[in-house]
């Protein structure tokens, strides 16, 4: 395939939006191309062009002159003008489903982030609660729809022309899991235990109670036991029914960051070398998950980088596993895999620009 | 029985000895009868009488003087010299195991810190590898000892000799636990899990590549999974077989507080007002639990507070439960306790020196 | 005076607030005689009689039963109906601003937390932008003020119906100012330095950018250096001129807590002693404030005290001193200083309930 | 000059030898040349060649495979055998005092990350106390070094054969003063202060007391006034004497990044634009310095980059300023600052590879 393309990143403003526009700005297939970056901009604003990225996230300011780069008006005819190939969404998930069939209809590749599109059940979908103006368009969208973790959707990826890029809890679960699960070794009659903690921006750059730091720091407390709105990703990619898993978010008192820790029951006692042997073969050629033959993956290993981690502890008769899975919230989990299945897409090497 | 007693205190250097201290200094049945302080004090200091705590722990100096006691160097014959009755050990588990059997013998009565004493089955206590100079002795003083947990034990705390104050982790998920397996609701055969999670100070006041800021801060990390010498407690306590139970600590970047996130499937469905009426019933009279009806607790709840807070959810159908428990470590989880424990053995109200 | 007092409390919603009814529900004068809660309730709320503040704060909830407590609608009346005497404000300026003529001519006496009336030059309030709807009452209330800190005015405080409670960062300065430019140490005309550095509280309790765990946390930021609204106070209260002291407050990443660095130059060289000598004289007789005399304070020895730490340090030749002050903001800083105004009112022990 | 170099890192265990092995390893001119780690190693790990950083550095494992490189045990010959031509040492000031002699006998070019060779009078180095063995041979490759800030020494970096990397402090105090202490605005004989505030990694990786994370965290203290190793460069780089600056250092509740807030008086009142013209002059063609027209920077934009941020506020007469200077402590403080001088020995663009 090509060996650039021409992308358009939706939602700049936001904690993901900023770590994409980060990856793809130094991206080496994109040098001297950077993202045309689109969205709601205020009058005043759209006069001077848009809002320069320096104002938005001074961090992006460096001697390449990127901060330079405008945050422009959103328009489909904005993305034509620029010859836009692959549109990146980092929008709320209302706004995907209502965008994402205009941009298929226009020729355009998109790597959506929001939840939209990342459900094939119905049932499942039930908790976004969308409101689809055309039933059927959006049925017909969602057929097209792939999830886009490569570990697990590779080939269908690369053809795809909707990725509907994971939850940050789910990517984190289903790593863990679908290995063992997919091997047969897990007795699922017994109920899996997914205890995922993540740090403070999983919750979102608006101000909440929930957010200020009086709230956060020095706290740990637990959220949507039963009722995560990942909690479908997990039942559609591991293959599980809707009481084989205890799903429990946490806030925990750090910016980025999230470890999950996943208890199985074994159908038959199990070695040390046996599991890791699955693991292995599993994750062969998939370059962004790392494997911890000795130890425990802990979440100050994978913050600010686009690895998962992964590790296990065997119980003494073999028959339980505890799991440990560590990614960072913004990257594996959200746009470090974006940028990962765009390289999947043209056929890059799969850690081109994320390392 | 009596109105006031007096105190002794050895290891009040550590975090645990230092609430002890602030515990014991406030207690309306103390007041004017401040503890002993006795430790290990080198010879500069014990020709100054000892180190005054103003130098130990700065923030223990206010207008009352209490800064200026001091830590004096321990001998039996200082305790008696004062008429100490009551001896609190926030000492290493090895010279608690060696200085018990002693100071039963002297007539104290003496509420444990460590984990010397806590465990029954010599099974579970492998894992401190105690080496008892007199095993018989050991073995006798085991006998007298009662666990340290008013909510079960009240009766015979309140008659013991030897009180072996309870691990905070073991605190945390036994008070979840005890009443709804106790009812014998919850299914064994499934498996439970515990996932626990504690602030730094849990750790311990020595400098280590584990406590040290950089690695503690903005970092999550499991540790201990099968194999924490809190299990044992855990096993005994709530009475279950070795398999029964899987259980993580986890380091969490704060400075005190545990919350465990407990999970357990039931023999048959539950409605949410049948299980919170057996956390009521069971914590009747419990004045240091405290039970959420409507929400979850969490830490900042509790931190720097003597209480246990409990509350759980329910799965849709009814069949699994997440209880989450949450404690400071320092406190419920060991001074607190300790001091609870005093109250109760005095037939003091129970949570007098503790609001 | 009286042994006993009904206060009443407007604003328990926010973080000084909870400070302060924590420390009269404890307070030993004022035992089953809990303040009047008192502000905007909405009409659900009014219903029902009030919120009860184990709503508003769950970590008031204890034994005692304080967490059934409400916060009623607030009104004159109601205030009248209770017998109350003294009315601590912990609202927003304009609202002290406006209330407090009124309180005062039905004969209350009122600690107000706010910034409305500590300013006695309209130079130096203009920061605060009031529209007094009655000029010449506003004029009147404001000579009828004394500066709330005990440390300085203690004797006019005992006999006033208005005390203005200081600022947070003001109380940290001046404590470390006054007693050496009251003695004359200091040359003016070279300018002070106050460098003072803030826990996240002190920015209120409203989620905002500021306050969103994501920009406080791992962070450090400088804001409104020379436009503070604390500066009036310090140029009025230390008796300096707007050029002769430069203040900068900062952000720290930490829940509570304010550590101000002073640098003075002398006119003539000092000793340490010297120095020493003139804060014992100056604190002589406040409890509430501790002089280091051989380290320098720290925030963790403060947090969540009633006190003020004092210490410094000269410079070899004993022109230059850096004093280094430090409180919680929401004790000494505001809620506990409150408190302690309350004690002078009432010629009780200045420290009682404070420790 | 070459297009590549060989590099060696003696010291890559603590913090700044991490930063510094990451910078290497992905910069652009040493594509496929990875630096020579050495340093002490003991025997069982010289058996196996050395400690692979995936041992000492867990992060700095990827699919690139630097993981597998090694620490391998120090030896001259080692360097020699490998064709080392450039060293960087990030060792304990007393072993790069030692060291560097010999280095420079075998034509080796140093940057050294101590505090051994920066400071050219004796007076400031007493604070050190060196015991050099040859007294002579110090004293002549003293006269060998540059202070290794290329803002202030660009040309003589470029030919020096012993370069000594600033400390952290001092870089950030010094490029906030010395343009305008240059341009000769500032009232010297009023004295200057420089209050600086750096998280913990400045403390290095040692656990002791004072990074244990009990201690740091919800803390801040200052220390060091008067006595800080780094006012000699100061007072050297600046060109300041001993009464002409105050500096005082807090340790800050963060894992990395210092900010400086430093406070001058100027002889005659000065604008903002007059002021800012002076800093853009002063840092024209310098791309590792990033002025802030319009606001103060902070340290959660420099953390992790190898920028320092500068920024100021005038005083309304003009007659005083506070300017705000920031930067990450281990790369531009120490790293990133070591890599620029790399940068600018070899005639490379002066950010490569730092951004």
């Amino acid at each position: 395939m090509s060996d650039t393309v021409q992308t358009a990143v939706v939602g700049v403003t936001g904690y993901a939006g900023a770590e994409l526009a980060r990856l793809l700005l130094r991206h080496p297939r994109l040098k001297g191309k950077p993202p045309v970056f689109a969205g709601r901009v205020d009058e005043r604003d759209a006069a001077r062009g848009g809002v320069p990225l320096a104002e938005i996230h001074p961090e992006l300011v460096d001697s390449t002159g990127h901060g330079l780069l405008k945050q422009e008006p959103f328009s489909w005819d904005l993305l034509a003008s620029r010859g836009v190939e692959v549109l990146f969404l980092a929008t709320p998930h209302e706004q995907s489903r209502e965008w994402v069939p205009e941009a298929l209809r226009r020729g355009l590749r998109i790597i959506d982030l929001s939840g939209a599109w990342r459900l094939t059940e119905a049932a499942n979908r039930a908790v976004y609660a969308f409101e689809d103006a055309d039933a059927e368009l959006a049925a017909a969208t969602q057929l097209q729809a792939v999830y886009g973790m490569p570990e697990l959707h590779r080939a269908r990826i690369a053809a795809a022309r909707l990725v509907a890029n994971p939850g940050c809890y789910a990517t984190s679960v289903i790593l863990a899991l679908k290995p063992l699960v997919a091997a047969g070794l897990v007795d699922l009659s017994q109920g899996i235990v997914a205890d995922a903690k993540s740090g403070v921006s999983g919750a979102g750059k608006s101000p909440t109670a929930k957010t200020h730091y009086m709230y956060a720091a020095d706290n740990l407390s637990a959220y949507g036991a039963f009722t995560h709105r990942h909690t479908g990703e997990l039942l559609e990619q591991i293959g599980l029914g809707a009481n084989e898993i205890t799903f429990t978010p946490h806030l925990l008192p750090i910016p980025r960051g999230i470890l999950s820790t996943v208890y199985v029951r074994f159908h038959e006692p199990q070695t040390r070398e046996g599991v890791a042997k699955i693991y292995h073969k599993f994750f062969q050629g998939s370059p962004m998950v790392r494997f911890y033959d000795k130890s425990l993956p802990q979440i100050q290993h994978v913050a600010r980088t686009c690895y998962a981690d992964l590790g296990f502890q065997l119980s003494p008769d073999g028959r339980r596993a505890v799991i440990v899975s560590c990614l960072d919230n913004l990257l594996k989990g959200a746009s470090g895999q974006a940028v990962q299945n765009l390289n999947v897409i043209f056929g890059w090497g799969e850690s081109e620009g994320l390392e």
